[in-house]
């Protein structure tokens, strides 16, 4: 079986996609064109575990058009666009994903993944990583290394890190300053919002918002929402972070005191029981509840469901009904709401991140032999190549420092 | 016929979606719980040429249990939500509108709704105010008056006045502080960047966004892109709010330079030819163009269709090709987009617009024998009462003047 | 006596300061030019009550350069630049102001402003218009009418009009939108700001900032505040403006709450006992109390006095200490923070509300016969020649209507 | 000579400023309380070279409270605040500053402050540790290490460590986050603002502001003047800030352009020749220029003095007219406008850095032995003591880590 899908007719929708995309991607299309020429992957394989979107689509045919054979799953049960997985699949893209898979079809799609003994793996959230360590072990010895995508992947890699467990050396790609300060603060704020709107079509002016997290997703998500008129709460566990929220004019809460003003609580930590069942109990009657963190662990589903009785309002949107006829709403089953109510991170921010994974791949193969196991960052001059990159295909000139400049700040002598 | 809508099976997923967007309306909420129990539309025959969507579904739902007999077309061939319409049908409200009619359909559907022989008009862009007058003169006796609620057909309905052809009272719904300073203001910031990403997914941030029209709607607009972190420029045609555009931050430019520099264009003027097929013309490869004002006139979409080669990339997002190679993109065909797209404002803004329609209609009623055959604006206290309504219904407390602070500012003896 | 005021030796730093505003002040430079030529206020004599400062000393030389004799006293004890002053009776303007007068001062050089026996008034907050109506009845045959500048003084005028005692027609300059839609929403929030910096040099952002009133001025200082990082709370006696507070993202409290949990209160209602003693004895320790509303009758300064002990800690600081040991701080007084500790509106937007005072004498003259004794507002076409100019000024274009634009938007017939 | 101060008689004023600055400073009086009583710094001799201010002050003595013999100079020629030094030098620290210092005093007073054979520096800008290095290397002997505040100084000492010749450990104060991230970000923005309204009363709003540098000092400065208002323009030599500056809504252009149609500019990267003759030449007339970068080298003050006429309109406000009658404004001679024009950053602010500086000398002294010869930074432990004792000044609770999300944070088995 060459690929998983639900539906091959859907590709010529899925290619229109792509084609859209690709449009919003012009470092992908730099990188593209260069290494259509240059094959620099020819012959190796690589095996990636991505959200299946437009997005990942570009991403996985620029890597084919580098010489790769490539095989990929979704890496969230909800977040496959299923017109793009038909198109992949019909341009020889092994992918093994569909929209609402369960959790048994998403085990099955990683080892379907991994059929085709990967020289290289594309992860984001880890799972993919964590699996050749722990049930796949043979396919250890032929994989070179690997990416990690996104913050919690990367919390997840270093843990394993830190007890030697490592096996390979990861690339932090979420670590490369062209990611994280964009895909996971400019992407996540709007992407998360629209999967909100598309949900609910509630108003968010005038709502009270409770961001919890205060990180490079919480901080442009809380910023995107006070621009849109919503009064901002953020609840964090870090000081420094829970002091900058207050100086950018947020009201920073505990949990147990933001949970009983909030009208709409997101969740972006990272972390799990972040809203927990209590919090819930004392939430008001129709409460929003969603999270846009990588697992579905942000939020106590599993009490609410045990606790409640569940209707579905229409798709993603479910009330949740306590015995006390209380209700609070909740998204996208508490998955990554923005995935799975919208279409995930805009394709111009993603160009950043995924020019950082092709980008990233090379590296390692180049520098295979000095890389240890452990997690590493790409080296700056990536970041640099990659903004300057996007700042021409932007139309954005701007300035360069003159030999005098660089020598004055590199010298010491000059003072008041 | 009583009905003329898509199909009535879908009334269980609308009735759904009526009762989601009831949790957002309590002012609506709270005046049919007074109606349903005074009755004060008792034997009132109400035509009305709305956007049938979840939120004018529980305005209409109000009026017939108020007493009233309801039929209704849709306002727009692009903005009816089929499921709603489905449920209204089955709740014994005749509807005449589906998603996608044609023109011709559009005013037959007009016609069947004024088949009730209604004695007061409900109109959105004054289209069955209009037929009225021109086609069905001998309805005219039967009719008490009518109510507008856009800026654009309150433009035409003084027209009308000033010429001395309108035949009955019009309230100017949209002219309400309660209705102009929220609906268009906040209503339509959210609804046409909602709609513009579900068409596009476009990443806003980073991005030249041309906003075209500087009032109640497009002061919202573009504070919400800006928001968002889109650089916004403004088109005006007015001083003033040109002038204020500026001092809140924003360029103003002709919109011969801004076609250069946009890369998305929105247009919200309430006028017509503000893209021009010569805008087009300079506009760069790839750029952007949609409408959030009431006609689709606003964009030159006529001309562009004669000069381009058009392919549907998905719905609402057209690409037009010129002979020279450049495409512009032309969302939900130059129609609201916020409506065609997405689900047009959020009920939470809706609710105090329609509490306007609702209240309007008692106040005509009442006051029938006082107004002149001219557009009239509703009394400071129904926005007074609106407001209270509201706030409460959010809980928010606010302060009362004291018996000395009235006095105050009655009198005019106390100085330095 | 032709002049009262603190030194003229200061004349010279004064002339240097009104160059400085003068740069700032293209409309007025504008009808300066012209005046000068036309001599259209030769031989009216003007008498003003206006703060003295840089910017009205740009307008009084424009009406002397008109032809007019004038004549004009400080409209508050705190706001009066003592070089400005010097520097205006230098010029042959008599001047009654100086920084620091006391009230009976106040009085009596209001008294003399009168003595030229003014054929217009020109004031700001109606204390010269009050004079004249209580005190100086002799006065009132020879006067043609008057301009009032604030928000404040229209409420009084009105209130005048209503009970049918005001003696001559007076021009609400305030109601211009040219005016207030800039002054008193731009020119509020920058100068208050700049009034508490200079006073107390206190960190804005991460501060919970109360802002009482949320009309043109409060809208305009709560969005600044924000803009810096301040979290803004709202307080307000009318409901559509409490609400429309809510939709831009504040916390909407009554003082009695907003009392125990703000940093900073600053009053901009118009009204007496905003912030009343009882509010005060709620507030935090270390609460700075201000006022940016015309009249010092918003904060109840006469109970702090009597209640606590006061310490000058520096210029419009002062410790007011409770017997319990808390103190708060009072700026300037309770007067007008941002003219008594800052130099007032910025020149730029003073330019449109001068030019209203310019063109409203001229608009007086010209329709006295037709003017009733009560208040007008200047017509529209006012507003649109004098943001025109201030437009081109700033090298700002805009679009202008095509015929064809005209005349849909005058005609009715085109719909859907 | 135990100082060297403009006069004495100024010590009443500066106490009751440095009283007023204590109230906000909350982190440091919690520091002097313990310090009080453990004097951890008894018989260290420590050598400041600071801006002479109030919030420096309460530092001073704080330093002196722990035990410590201080003396101090001022950093900056136009910095001092020559009350605050009076005070201090009554208290019995040596103060070596006055305002207005020639450049050659400011160098006598930098040997007078090394005089006391200091154990540890405190360096704003590294001129004092350039020094020691330079001309009194007799006193590097008895040194145990420095501190330094400014990002300039970092960059400098960096260079100094990367040649081999830094001869003691330096601690950057400049990069602890409870520094950079707040007093650069948000103390920048208020203060430099706050400097250019004393200097000018200009009007922001509606004002094109180009900002050069988009580090921790200028992004929170375009932010603030884009909440006033202004339309920013960025200017960048790093295409990874130049892009976020984008993301954020900000229009970047190369200086040359944006010269050209710049009112007001503002200089902070921490470089030379920043705004050079030519650019100066390009601008509209009127243009006002300052810096808020450490030293007055970003702006070609030389090159403009020499060809411009200079006339002083009043405090801190130059209008530099060229030979065609063009003019430009020039704040402060190009020095710091927000302390020369202003009174430096809020002391609430400074409360962050100046514990990072109090237990930076802490640090520095109990790890003398560990810390090798080049630029250090303070553990993270620093900050989240500092952020946590903010907070809990400011009555702020936030969220703890429970052990369970303590564990998931550390473990690598839960995916998905």
């Amino acid at each position: 079986m060459k690929y998983n899908i639900k539906d091959i007719k859907l590709s010529a929708q899925g290619y229109k996609n792509l084609t859209w995309a690709e449009r919003e991607m012009p470092v992908l299309a730099a990188l593209e064109k260069a290494f259509t020429k240059s094959q620099p992957l020819k012959g190796i394989r690589i095996a990636a575990c991505l959200h299946i979107t437009k997005e990942t689509g570009v991403l996985l045919r620029l890597l084919k058009s580098a010489g790769a054979v490539v095989a990929a799953c979704g890496s969230n049960p909800l977040s496959t666009q299923d017109d793009i997985a038909a198109s992949l699949a019909k341009d020889g893209i092994s992918i093994f994903a569909s929209k609402g898979m369960t959790d048994k079809e998403y085990y099955e799609n990683l080892l379907s993944t991994l059929a085709i003994k990967p020289n290289v793996l594309i992860d984001d959230g880890a799972d993919l990583i964590h699996t050749v360590h722990t049930k796949k072990q043979d396919l250890l010895k032929s994989i070179i290394g690997a990416m990690e995508e996104t913050t919690t992947g990367v919390i997840r890699l270093k843990a394993m890190a830190r007890e030697g467990r490592l096996q390979f050396p990861v690339i932090a790609v979420n670590d490369s300053q062209t990611k994280h300060l964009f895909d996971n603060h400019y992407g996540t704020a709007q992407s998360t919002i629209d999967g909100i709107l598309r949900a609910t079509n509630i108003m968010l002016a005038g709502k009270t918002v409770v961001v919890a997290g205060f990180g490079n997703c919480g901080s442009g998500l809380a910023h995107a929402l006070a621009g849109l008129g919503s009064q901002v709460i953020v609840t964090e566990v870090d000081a420094v972070k829970a002091l900058r929220a207050t100086m950018d004019g947020f009201r920073v809460l505990p949990m147990s005191l933001a949970a009983k003003v909030g009208d709409i609580f997101i969740t972006v930590t990272g972390n799990k029981d972040v809203i927990t069942w209590e919090h819930m109990q004392s939430m008001k009657d129709g409460a929003i509840v969603c999270n846009s963190g990588h697992f579905n662990v942000e939020i106590a589903v599993g009490a609410l469901e045990k606790h409640s009785k569940k209707i579905t309002i229409r798709n993603n949107l479910a009330e949740h009904t306590f015995p006390n006829g209380k209700s609070i709403f909740l998204l996208a089953e508490g998955r990554l709401v923005n995935l799975a109510s919208a279409e995930g991170h805009p394709s111009a921010v993603m160009d950043m991140s995924f020019a950082n994974q092709a980008l990233g791949v090379l590296y390692l193969l180049e520098n295979q032999k000095k890389l240890s196991k452990t997690v590493h960052v790409l080296p700056k001059e990536v970041d640099e190549k990659i903004a300057r990159i996007k700042l021409k295909s932007m139309n954005i000139a701007f300035d360069t420092l003159t030999p005098e400049q660089q020598k004055y700040l590199s010298s010491w002598n000059e003072g008041t």
